[in-house]
């Protein structure tokens, strides 16, 4: 079998149109040439070429912070991101006297700039070269749980030797499911520091009531510096450390956003399942969201139900309710933006389409990764519950947690489990503490029975006798179990629990109880499932490719290129500045203003605005960062740009290549966008930058910053 | 003191410019003929005479129905309203066969036009004459309580000479608080039956979920028709009626509203407050309305806080839980209005710009009205507390009533006051039963905890000395007092309740009750407030006509004609079809289409659309009735014109006359709109008579109704 690699994308090359969504798309660098024309014809005004090198300017100026995006704004390392990619950094700052995210930081001159918690890192990429036969050369000829661990071996061994360099992190990416491999090199600035952070009530205004909200008003900024050693190398903070002189810097814009006018953006997205296969899309419409909402809505049904007559359950189960509530409300969403979509008979008309036109060389293929799927889709529901067993459990958790603990410590540190090495132990440790706060036997054991009742009802071939033996097989038995259990476990006192801690993180013997007990057999369970897990990753790594190959074919024929699944690499979209017509008679503009904080304010958290800003806002001093079609100062803007999780912090440019924007979210309607992208809903929410140098001239004023960044101090 | 008599209507005449707001205004039909030249400008193409007798075509078509507003659609007496409005008749021909709520209804021909319940009225109006000098004739002279019952006694009596001739109802209006008066006589059809009414998920699609929202989706509409006896006069119920001629009807258009487009509507609003006096308005948005939201909060509070640990009293007290959120959230809603719209500092300026320029002889009056008003002010509180602590309360209620229902049963049935005569006593016996469903005895002593302890912290002037004696002055005497007599009181018991209403219906004694004598005591108060409550009453009738003369010559000056508050009678709004924006980047179409019926569509309560219903949106034959530009059928649609509770049923009319919607409902930023008409935020709501037609043509079909109002059957 010849793999012909990105075909897709070299048609395109070839002359051949855009596709219908011509804002679709989280493209790697790299891709950006072969879509020059798409480019242009959207309103680009620059070389494309120069967007394809993620190590030379202008893409070096975007870099990884925390776990978002961030871009440096000044060639003395003066970077800016979200307030929410820096909140840890300034709540690290907040001190008795300064309350760092109610009033907001802003350094007096450099020598005030304040050090980042010292696990606070930036990513600048250094390197980014296609590994693929490195990494796959060892797995040629191999199937299943042998392909996955030669793969996972030639990962561990390009990441050692690329790190062997100092001050380098490295990481190997999966692109298009396992048809290609690169290698990553990052610098690893490890001296950062706040430089301005504006109040959390503008900073964070709205907060979860505005959450994925749009219209939105929301100054969502934070700008840090980035320090190295005299040598310009990485370093730990010292004082005597230099500003970072960063490969490139963005140039900010002095004109702003109005509808229609080009957009893109640069990123580290997420994660992404567009270019999963029709099936994929099915199980997720059909079984795998509603059942998630299903089995959700059940525990805070269960949850509710002993909380109504237990105000002290209720206090100590109320932050899982909440989280619990958010997973079924996104869930839901989800599901419901994906009906409204049509997605998964779009997907399934499009694969059937692409099978029909595809090579038979890859057809044996794409049925075998049809039938491991089916097999992972068999196992889903299993899956979840032992997932929310564990999850959502303090003491069975616990027992789980020590008995694995003890299993894995048993093995030399770098062979453990990931989540169970050396550096793993103070976050077990800490979630065996905090049982004694969030822990109520009678909503544990309504838990495990809703969920474990559910498990009784598996078909046979999806029972694991573990749980059988342990629960019955029917509810009366598990109640009685359940009843036992809970009555004679010890794990309910910290002492017991750390105890046993203690011996487990040596591989030593824990103990008994009747939980341990318990967890000692599902742990075998657990095993059992992640070997078959690890089994099935391989044949789907082995075999996706061939389904892409078709895919890529497919799409060469319709004139499309293809990107690549978002996996949290450096990836570039293009669009435009776009109103939302969310529902029937409903309109949003793409810009808002200052007046819309005003309506909002409640004088009450979220929606508290400063005094200072309401004040500035009454004045209406607002310069030369006003609108000059709307006469009055612009806050957010809406753009088509593809983006998703881990796009926070996004740096959002004009055709010129000039900063216009921050992306920090995006609308509820696209909260189906991870799997289906609906340029009708599908919209990114940014911050503009000329409410940001409003803010910095005229309310919260840092003239330097303004200088320091190129533009008027007033 | 010489009385101009609509000064400010005159000045139009004389040709002076129209106000600002053109859309402003609920006329009296007889001020039409001034308004002409604002009527042109608007668009309207008839002659403003026309409108100005209530009595001919075609205001003669717009009739009162149960408590809102309709019109006759064919001269067979075909009457078009509110599915809202006639609800009460849709239920009452509810069978266990047809749930005529849930399925609709559609008579096969007159024969099977089902008879609404008894009590049902539909009232045409006959005669609108002046009696200003009859009713203020024998008022002259007189002050306070003598001039407020002069002016009744002289209300009754010409109501009673009215009613002298049969089927006529008669009423006297009160225009200009107290500077005119109307008799206006009413034909009373008492023979009205049910022709077609869609079902609820079409009628009230959206229910409490939607109400007060745009965009909206509703077919708010129901077909009544009114039948007389075989002589044209009208009859109770019987076969051998036939269909009223109505004295004018409503012609359908073909066309429907475009954005901009001239709109007017016809109906009986029921009571504004926008001439009230400068301070009136202050102490609604300093004093009143702010005060409202609080007890009410507190009183859910209270509530909630009680109910945590009584599963119960929850359920017993939901209903009057949900009303008081309600209550809370209309006058938290009226609150933002008035501020939002800055209404009290526009009012205070227009009425200290007013007061200037006044005429010397009216200065003694309006300074007279404005101490009496505040002499209300003062009782403000005083009577909210009271009115609580009887509406929020079931056995201190019961006992207020049963003690009042015996001092008025003693007089004869006509002198006795409104809510306790003959007529009245099933409701009174209503109330006493559904207590056992309602009362819970912690929950009513947590109530009047938090009543009473107000008004422990009254000012001295203003407690009753009968309050201060039964609760005594500190928190401590009050809890005694209240466990004591809910410890003692047998009125928990219906046996102990009803046996004591049959005594008090008779005006005889009532068998002791620590809580009877309680009531006993708080009646006294009671009198006692209403007494000085009708004193007030007399001298603000007698002076706010000075008033008024000084605001119709400022308008005059201002070359703009005065309205009277709303109070029931029959008004005409003009103004156009007009988009809404709300806030900040948002903005509504003023035209809804059906695909929002499917957007929100959830197959549940209230957004269960009918599957006949989706089926046709999904098949797309609209037919004549789809909207050219937007090429798909509407729904309902937005004007700017002035409306208020009452102008339920209201039809709206084009350019030409033609019936184009019919009134249902306003948005929620309208809700402050019966005190201060803000341009930018009152809109109305209205279904689209397309709409209508399309569900009459394709849905539910009735071409005969169709064919019965002049338009195409399909």
């Amino acid at each position: 079998m010849t793999r012909k690699p990105l075909a897709a994308t070299l048609a395109l090359g070839m002359g051949l149109a855009a596709a219908a969504n011509a804002n679709e798309g989280m493209w790697m660098p790299t891709q950006l040439p072969e879509l020059a024309r798409t480019l242009k014809v959207a309103g680009f005004k620059g070389d494309p070429k120069q967007l394809a090198d993620v190590t030379a300017p202008p893409l070096s100026a975007v870099v990884r912070v925390g776990g978002g995006t961030g871009a440096f704004v000044s060639g003395d390392g003066l970077l800016l991101t979200n307030h929410h990619v820096a909140y840890g950094v300034i709540q690290y700052n907040a001190t008795k006297d300064h309350n760092t995210i109610d009033e907001g930081f802003i350094a007096r001159g450099r020598d005030d700039e304040r050090a980042a918690n010292p696990d606070y890192r930036v990513l600048v990429t250094v390197g980014f070269d296609k590994v693929t036969d490195e990494v796959l050369k060892d797995a040629r000829g191999k199937t299943g749980r042998g392909y996955y661990d030669a793969v996972e071996n030639a990962r561990k061994r390009i990441v050692a030797d690329c790190e062997a360099e100092a001050a380098v992190r490295c990481s190997v990416a999966n692109m298009y499911y396992g048809s290609d491999f690169y290698r990553i090199r990052q610098l690893e600035l490890t001296d950062i520091r706040l430089v301005y952070a504006p109040p959390r009530a503008i900073g964070n205004y709205g907060d979860e009531i505005d959450n994925f909200m749009w219209p939105r008003h929301t100054g969502d900024f934070t700008l840090l510096r980035a320090y190295v050693g005299k040598d310009g190398k990485p370093a730990p903070y010292s004082k005597d450390n230099v500003p970072y002189q960063p490969p490139a810097h963005l140039k900010m814009a002095l004109d702003g956003p109005r509808e229609g006018d080009y957009a893109m953006l640069a990123g580290y997205p997420g994660t992404t399942y567009r270019l999963r296969t029709a099936d994929e899309f099915a199980n997720q419409i059909d079984t795998v969201l509603p059942r998630r909402v299903e089995v959700f809505q059940q525990l805070i049904d269960t949850i509710e139900a002993v909380g109504k007559g237990n105000a002290d359950a209720r206090t100590r189960y109320a932050s899982q309710l909440q989280s619990l509530k958010n997973n079924r409300k996104r869930a839901a969403g989800e599901l419901e933006g994906l009906l409204r979509s049509d997605a998964k008979a779009q997907r399934a008309a499009d694969e059937q389409a692409m099978l029909a036109a595809t090579d038979a060389s890859y057809k044996a293929d794409i049925d075998a990764l049809f039938a491991s799927l089916a097999e992972e889709r068999a196992v889903g529901e299993r899956e979840l519950l032992v997932g929310l067993m564990s999850s959502q459990t303090q003491l069975l958790r616990s027992a789980l947690l020590l008995e694995r603990l003890r299993i894995e410590s048993a093995k030399p540190d770098a062979e453990r489990e990931s989540g169970y090495q050396q550096r793993d132990q103070a976050l077990i440790e800490g979630v065996l503490k905090q049982v004694q706060r969030r822990y109520d036997p009678t909503v544990e054991k309504a838990i495990l029975t809703a969920l474990l009742t559910r498990y009784q009802q598996l078909p046979d071939d999806q029972r694991d006798a573990h749980y059988d033996n342990l629960f019955g097989r029917t509810p009366a038995e598990l109640a009685k179990h359940l009843d036992e259990l809970y009555a004679q476990t010890t794990l309910g006192d910290e002492a017991q629990r750390l105890s046993r801690f203690e011996a487990a993180r040596k591989g030593g013997f824990i103990e008994s109880d009747p939980l341990v007990s318990v967890a000692s057999a599902l742990v075998m369970a657990q095993l059992n499932d992640e070997r078959q897990s690890k089994e099935r990753q391989g044949e789907q790594l082995r075999l996706r490719p061939s389904y892409m190959q078709a895919l890529f074919a497919w799409r060469a024929k319709q004139g499309r290129a293809v990107y690549p699944d978002a996996n949290s690499t450096l990836r570039i979209s293009y669009g435009k500045v776009e109103a939302l017509h969310p529902r029937d008679a409903v309109s949003y503009a793409p810009v808002t203003t200052v007046a819309g904080i005003v309506e909002k304010n409640t004088n009450t958290v979220p929606f508290d605005a400063p005094k200072p800003l309401l004040a500035a806002i009454a004045k209406g001093d607002f310069g030369s960062t006003a609108d000059p079609a709307l006469k009055t100062q612009t806050v957010n803007f809406l753009t088509n740009l593809d983006t998703t999780g881990g796009n926070s912090g996004s740096p959002v440019l004009n055709a010129k290549g000039e900063l216009i924007g921050l992306n920090f979210d995006s609308n509820w309607e696209s909260v189906s966008a991870s799997w289906w992208f609906d340029p009708r809903y599908k919209r990114a929410v940014h911050v503009d930058m000329r409410y940001l140098r409003w803010l910095l001239a005229k309310v919260y004023p840092a003239p330097e910053l303004l200088r320091e960044m190129g533009v008027p101090a007033e």
